[in-house]
This record gives structure tokens, sequence and C-alpha cells, in this order.
């Protein structure tokens, strides 16, 4: 009977792990680079596999139970195509549940209760739990959807910053800072958007928090537009006695004050993080509870 | 002294050669498959050469006249960081000058006189010249600009289109459609999305133009919101008196009818096609004139 569960949170900045037993008690930590399955489906699977080992490391255990330990992943991307199964064979564990961090998301906020979670970090993506019965939306990467992600935040900022330099657009201190990043020069801007991943567009979205704040026309336009797509996915969502609201990620407090009244009314702490989302999952199975499956 | 000159219209979706002689008689044409440099720095190159190879060929030229040809390439990107110089550098050509998309469509359709034009196909870029001085806008790919291109039609297609999947926005016919394309399948969406280049995404740029002239309110509002930007940036080129505003490339025409009526009385029609003003700025370089280079 195997008696160690790993819960994974295989993020688009980092991958983190815990190995707990199986009452749930968290025996070590570990955390590694980031996992983004659509984009660098190999490097994911590196950094998953590092966060489990430095856990395991963490906890004292020897290397090698590793292949005893079972496992919840969590990472954005599960739902499609086949990559949940191809990441299933590809990791070392005794047994590897992979599901949408979405799920875990929900999990860790929520526990076994009803509500609503969004989360926003590299990605965004919401999930419902009501009556027990699971709903999720978005979550399908910043290219075509993520609309309040720090990804989209990021690539907003540059596109319109572009537009300013052309002068088909206002500009304003915002994208006068984010131009003099790269030497006054859009072909740099161009550049770094075209190597970029996720990840690094993302690391605009405190920049442009910090000038919304201040006021800055530009990035209270990009704000306001992404608060915009959170309240109608959260309608999409919402039944009339829906308990809660959590907003999850590092991302979640920021946007907090330009929600819409009506949600910010039903905003509730989160139980737990995500990564607890997983450990829960993760113990869960080792129980031999079947009914967490359901998932996308 | 040479004695030929290749223009090349380096596309999106493909790369068109014309070779000339000192007066510009064309001698012989060829294509070839697209050039995206930003995306596909080799590829490019190979459907640039080839393009020029099979022109020869038209003209019944020996292969090695390559050698000794004087040509004009425009492509997208060529004022992004060093990609022209890297890209004149890789040429089998006695002389490569690697221009703007842009520069070659504003030759061509304008000649020598003034005027704005605006080129929409896989991607959108604008160009005016003013008393001989030239001033170009967009052209940024489809990642953080080029509001207007095809790839952004279909971009905007895909993410209206899971949208309305996760029902937080209205679906349409043409919402219905495309998912019908997927097998309903939103994963099959994304995993489009994120496999595909600038011009897999302008594929779907006739359907959101067909389904728009039907009153498809889903379509209506991508094109709509594409003029809406086609109009600023023609406004951030105009001037009171400016003589002529050219639409080019093949979403020219079906924009049409979506402009606003200030822009519509100035639209004149091309004199030559992207092509032409490649060759034209390619036999002014072999009869020495140097003061095409301008460009940006």
């Amino acid at each position: 009977m195997r008696e160690l569960a790993i819960g994974i949170d295989g993020g688009g900045s980092s991958c983190r792990a815990a190995v707990a037993d199986r009452r749930g008690n968290v025996l070590g930590r570990g955390k590694a680079g980031p996992a983004n399955i659509l984009s660098d489906l190999d490097g994911s699977l590196r950094n998953i596999v590092e966060s489990a080992r430095e856990a395991l490391r963490d906890a004292g255990l020897p290397a090698e139970t590793i292949s005893k330990v079972s496992a919840v992943v969590g990472v954005a991307g599960a739902n499609v195509g086949d990559y949940a199964a191809r990441i299933g064979r590809a990791l070392p564990f005794a047994d590897s549940h992979v599901v949408t961090d979405a799920l875990i998301a929900l999990q860790g906020a929520l526990g076994d209760s009803d509500g609503v979670i969004g989360a926003f970090g590299t990605g965004s993506v919401y999930k419902a739990r009501r009556d027990g019965k699971l709903r999720g939306i978005g979550g399908w990467g910043f290219i075509v959807g993520d609309q309040a992600s720090g990804a989209r935040l990021g690539r907003d900022l540059l596109e319109k910053s572009l537009l300013a330099y052309d002068k088909v657009r206002p500009s304003s201190p915002l994208t006068a800072k984010l131009m003099a990043e790269y030497g006054g020069d859009p072909e740099r801007v161009v550049e770094f958007a075209h190597a970029s991943k996720p990840k690094d567009f993302a690391g605009y979205a405190p920049l442009v928090f910090d000038y919304a704040a201040q006021g800055d026309e530009i990035a209270v336009g990009i704000i306001k537009n992404a608060a915009l797509a959170i309240g109608e996915n959260l309608d999409a969502l919402l039944w009339p006695k829906c308990p809660a609201i959590c907003l999850l990620g590092g991302l979640a407090r920021p946007y907090e004050p330009w929600l819409a009244g009506r949600h910010k009314a039903l905003l509730t702490e989160p139980k737990g993080d995500v990564l607890q989302g997983a450990i829960d999952l993760a113990v869960k199975f080792l129980q031999g509870d079947r009914r967490v499956r359901h998932d996308g």
C-alpha cells in the first residue's frame, strides 16, 4: 500500500511540490522552473519532476521514493488534446493524475464546498462547483483566451505602447516608460514580443497595476478591460445562491478594487492555496477516493 | 554594368518575383512559399530565393544569372532589428536591398506621387509619402500589432468562438461554424492556435468578411473593430491636402464598405501592385538612383 502523496502545482511561473503522508501532513516542499505544457512540454516535464525530487529531498526521503508515490499534477492545458495522458506516461511516479490547474485551485480554495474561483497569474481560468458538480471555463492560453491573465496585460501594454509610438493612440507615462526600457525602439519591442513566452509578457503585469493605481490612463484602460472580462466570466458561472467567490493567484489582490460591486460582495478568503489543493487531491487519491477525477 | 533587376514581394502568404531589364520591362515571373521573417527566417530565405530562381527560369535565363542581378526584396519586419542586414547577407544576388513590404507597396500604388497607403493581407501596415518624405506606421506583426490584418481577424474569431463556447459571450452562426470545424472541441481550437503562424490565422479572414456581409453579429463586431483601427491609423498619417488613399492587399476590397466616409472619399485605385513597386525600386537601384533608400 502506498504511503506517500505528492501534490504539484505546475504553474506558468514555477512548479511547486509538496510530499505528504496519508493524513495530509506535509513532510517536505520543493520548487523548480515553470510548466507551460503547450509551449514547452519537455521543459515542463523536467521542472515538474525536479520540484518533486526537491520535495522528497526536503523531507529527507531517498531519491528512489519518487517511483513509489501517488502524485497529482495540476497544470494549465491538462484539458487540451492528449497532453494529460502524455504527461502522465512521462512522469516517474507510481500513479500520476494530471489535472487542470483550475481543479487544484478550486480544491485548495473551497475544500469540498460549493463556490466559484477565478485564478489570475500568467494565465487566467475560472471554475465552479455547484451541488458538487464542476464546471470550468477559460484557461485557453493567452493567444486566443485568458483575457485577464498577466500575459494578456503585458501583451496589451506592448500593443498600446506601439500604438502610442506610431501616434495612432495617446501615450501615457506608462507607455513612455515601456518604450524607454527598449531605448525608444519599437523594433526591439517587437523582437521581445516574438521571442517571449506567456511568463515574459506577464512580467509586466505588476507595472500595469502600479500605474493604474496612479491613474495612468492607458494602464487604467488595460486593467478595466481585463476586469470587465473577469466580470463576464464570473457572471457566466454564478447562480443565485452561490455562497462564495475566491480570487486566486498573484494578481487576485491587485484586481480586487477593479471588480463590480456584486462580485466584491461575494469575495471570500481561500481556505488554502493552489498547492494545498494538489496535496488534498493527491491524498484523496492515495485514500482511494475516485470521485475527484471529474475535470474539464 | 549590371543589366537585370529583380523585384521580390516577400509576403506572408507567398513570395512573388519578377525579373526586369534596365527599362523596367518584365522578362519573367516566379512564385514560391511565404516569407515571415520574424517567425521563420530560414524558410523565408528559401522562398525568396526560390521565387527569384523561378522568375529567371521563366525569363529563359541561366540559373547562374542570380549572382549578377540587382534585387529589391520587400518583406514585413525588414525594419525590425538587424533582419534586413542578415537577409541581405544571406541572399545570392549581386546587390540586395531589403526594404519593408510597406515601401514596395507604396511605390507600386503611388509611383512617385504623394499619398497614403494601407496594405491589408496576412499583416497590416501603413505608409505615407508627403512632399516626397516617407513615414510608416504599423506592421509590427500580429502578436502586438497589425490590428486590421487577416491574422488578427482570424485570431479574433477564434477568441470570440471560445468565449461563445464558454457561454461568456453570445454565439452566432459564425462562431457555431468555427466550433463545428473543430468538432465542437475547444481544445482543438487551442491546439490550432498554438501551432499556427500568422498565415494560418489569416486563412479565416474571408469567412469573417462573408459572415459580416450577411449581418452575423460577431463577424460584424470583429470587422467594425478592425475598420476602426484602420481609421485611426489613416488619421494618424493624413494631412489636409493629402491627394489619395490607396488600399492594397487581399483584404483591401472587403474592407472598403466598412471605412469611414471621410476616408472613402479619398480612395484611389493603385497605379500598380506591390510586386510592381519592388520592380520599380529594383530598376531605380539598377539605374543608380539612391534616393529611394529612405525607409522605416
